[in-house]
């Protein structure tokens, strides 16, 4: 299809000419220059997470804070202004090549964000959510949420404000959403996590009431950490993760981060008394790492080299880690190289014991330690909690109660206190309302996604259990990860499977598996 | 004293008022943010060498090239010269504070430095010699001198149009000596070095005709990379190194880096065939580190905390690498530890033996693996080899001739190839040309300091024969880290030593260290 492709390349050149021309060159380096500052702090902060002397953190976040304002400045600057301007304008947006536009388009929705906001507000509220962090810090582990409570407020209050200069797009919350997800409105949210919640409550209930009960006492242990990095490494090799171009550190909270191309980290946690803990937590960032590792090459050092959306990006993450990295197959071409890892360890036990005991179902009071299952009411809760502070004038002060109630009524449990309730996730010191729900839209892509998977891979099971995971990392790359930012979450998940997001395909996997696990 | 100090805290305080005030105001947060920018560089460049992906090099390189533009642009910016302009007024540089006052001078002498080269001129320029680098590696690994010629011969000629834009002090070469060592003049040098040669040739004759060779035999063998790496941290902590503040990792090439207060980093290489080269390169960059982890708190974020010079510098990481860690006292202490670390490897070796054997003078081709006293006389080649090019119109392509002949003249042996001559050293590629003295002056310096603190630690010995390296660590910070960049460097050995810098210490230290061991 020579000629086919020849026509694409045409497509993707800008065909403008003259002082558009010229206006594109500068808009070009200008955001370059941005996406290089960004790279730069993005090393940075890893370097900060991974080994960076206690004592010099503070200075360092004061240089970080002022090339984080030139960035902030670059991007708000008149010179930025004007060319957004001059891109625009019909006639020019229409000859630009696709990736131009695109990046243009990207581009100017950040610059009216950021432009809409006036410069003191914006540093007002980044020295109250700096200091709101150390708060919570704090609070978290004295479980003291009043202390937290004055900070909280501000921050709705502030983000209030910021709805309001941005636009609210039909409830304030939808305003939200759209900063993570693009076009994603409450309407969606509540139709797709009404049928989840509809379809996953019943399978639950089943679960909990079945005498069929996975074994886990094998769990529980003392595994070398040694050994953990040798085996997460291995499973990390496996997949696909190009070595040559990233690197796998320790952090106290794992997290997955492209500094460019051909950088991108990943970092664990290596847990003496859980061998599953940091392993999950590889593959997990790796199955971000591997979207950041293969974006096409010519989206490369500009904007358009990033995840699609938080929720596309959490995709990959959720179909690596629980898809893959929970499924049968998978152990049963590698509980013996487990074993091997782990002498003594797993005497007696089956690949299909492990696969059942990894998978265990329980309700629980913690959202990051939460099964694949009940996870997805985790995020309900919170995004109901969000949608009503924010729509339904649910005040701050109100919120521990809500909470509590809506853990009881949703998961049957409840907080002894507020460490181990509202105060849980970070999210909220930092002002990240419309953040959460991106967690399951997540666990949605990533069954839609892995349906089509299998549409093309039909056997795709077989290869994993044959350890042949490469052609499922390839058809990945083929249709999420190479068009990084080029494509819209909806045209991308049409692209893939030929519908909306939905959650039936999620909620059809989960029935699946776990009626298995359960025998229901 | 309370009164005293008192005093000195009004006189840091600069008392200007009105638009000078603001201008130093103005001025303090420009060179406060280039410092930012420049450290997290740092970050950036310790990273490329420790462990960054090298697939994400090329790229990482160019964003390092837009933030150093940023960089430049800020140092050579209208602000900056109108804020130095208003500075430099006789009447308000009078009146600003030690700190605001030295601060001033060295960006006034940075800015006027910079500002004389255009701009086309110096980015052909960087564009040259990185270029000349890669081109450099090649030539030597093929012992090719011809193919770098070519580039050599531009890089000569962009110096000499450099130091014509600079202006010539005393002559050429004067003017790139003071790039590396303020105020120190071709006289000083050729004083210096002639008074070093009178003494040292004789020395190194004497001691190639001495009976009482060293045994070395022992110091081969192989050495568990772990053991070395753990010997090295301990003697790292004992030498007072902040592990809060700085960290050791490893590269080919060990370096140290100051990335601002709380942070300093240093490199090691742990070659399995060599049980020392680990160790003295940690003991030497940790010289460095101790410099950058002292600097008053009040240079922090200041182009102040800095090495006085770079020879003042590197005095700190050869007094503690040579006349700490290779001395007799430091061994009767410290092999005992050593042969811990590798058990059977010495046995039979008293501490007397293994202090002979480390520090065995023998004459040899290549400058990094010197011993303490033949170095100094690789340094005087290099010396005289620029001196001629900048000074006495040698050619370019008749230096591995006079190389040949110099180290044939000096050293007595004579390179089989280029690249084991000429082409051994980077500098030149970089156009580092007047750098090479500082290693030697380096020496000077740490000797003139040494005899110093045995002034005031009369015991210096016994205290290192008793594991107390901390008196001597704390001595140095009093007398040189704290001061940072606040004194010259004339300035600083004179308030340490009472004289100006001189050969007369070095000499005697290695006449009497190396008649001791080869019993002379």
């Amino acid at each position: 299809m020579r000629s086919g492709r020849r026509r694409e390349r045409v497509l993707k050149v800008s065909r403008i000419s003259g002082n558009a021309a010229q206006a594109l060159e500068k808009f070009r380096e200008l955001a370059r220059r941005i996406r290089q500052y960004e790279e730069i702090l993005g090393v940075v902060y890893w370097d900060m997470r991974t080994g960076a002397p206690r004592k010099g953190i503070g200075h360092r976040s004061e240089a970080v804070g002022a090339l984080s304002d030139e960035v902030f400045r670059l991007m708000v600057s008149d010179e930025m202004g004007e060319l957004l301007a001059a891109l625009t304008e019909e006639e020019t947006l229409r000859e630009l090549g696709r990736i131009d536009r695109r990046l243009v388009e990207e581009m100017k929705k950040e610059y009216d964000r950021k432009k809409k906001i006036p410069p003191e507000l914006n540093r007002e509220y980044v020295v109250l959510t700096t200091k709101a962090e150390a708060v919570w810090e704090e609070a978290k582990a004295r479980s003291d949420f009043a202390s937290f409570a004055p900070y909280l407020e501000q921050i709705v209050d502030y983000t209030r404000r910021f709805v309001e200069l941005w636009g609210v797009k039909g409830t304030p919350y939808d305003t939200l959403l759209d900063l993570y997800e693009p076009d994603l409105t409450v309407a969606d949210c509540d139709r797709l996590f009404g049928e989840l919640k509809a379809r996953l409550v019943p399978l639950l209930e089943a679960i909990m009431d079945s005498p069929h009960q996975p074994d886990t006492s094998f769990l529980k242990g003392t595994f070398d950490a040694g050994a953990q990095k040798r085996f997460s490494l291995f499973i990390l090799r496996e997949m696909g993760f190009d070595f040559e171009g990233g690197r796998l550190d320790e952090s106290v909270h794992p997290f997955a981060i492209g500094l460019g191309p051909g950088d991108v980290r990943i970092t664990t946690r290596y847990l003496p008394d859980d061998v599953v803990s940091a392993l999950f937590g590889t593959i997990h960032e790796g199955g971000h790492a591997l979207y950041e590792q293969n974006f096409a090459p010519e989206l490369a050092g500009t904007h358009l080299a990033d995840g699609a959306s938080m929720a596309v990006h959490e995709s990959q993450s959720r179909l690596w880690e629980n898809m893959v990295g929970r499924s049968l197959a998978f152990w049963r071409r590698y509980f013996p190289v487990l074993k091997n890892h782990f002498p003594g360890a797993f005497e007696g036990v089956t690949p299909e014991a492990f696969y059942r005991a990894i998978n265990v179902v329980r309700p629980s009071l913690i959202r990051i330690e939460a099964d694949e299952l009940t996870y997805n009411l985790h995020i309900m809760i919170r995004y109901e909690l969000e949608k009503k502070l924010f729509n339904e004038g649910l005040s701050v002060r109100d919120l521990p109660e809500a909470w509590n109630a809506a853990y009881r009524e949703t998961l049957g449990v409840e907080p002894r206190s507020d460490g181990e309730g509202v105060l849980q996730d970070v999210h909220w010191s930092g002002g990240a309302f419309g953040y959460f729900p991106s967690y399951s839209l997540g666990n949605m892509y990533a069954a839609q996604i892995m349906r089509a998977a299998r549409r093309h891979l039909p056997d795709l099971d077989g290869l994993i259990e044959a350890g042949k995971l490469l052609p499922l990392k390839e058809w990945l790359t083929e249709h999420v990860h190479r068009h990084g930012k080029l494509l819209r979450p909806a045209e991308l998940i049409r692209a893939i499977s030929g519908e909306p997001l939905g959650s039936a395909c999620l909620c059809d996997y989960l029935e699946t598996k776990y009626r298995e696990i359960y025998r229901l």
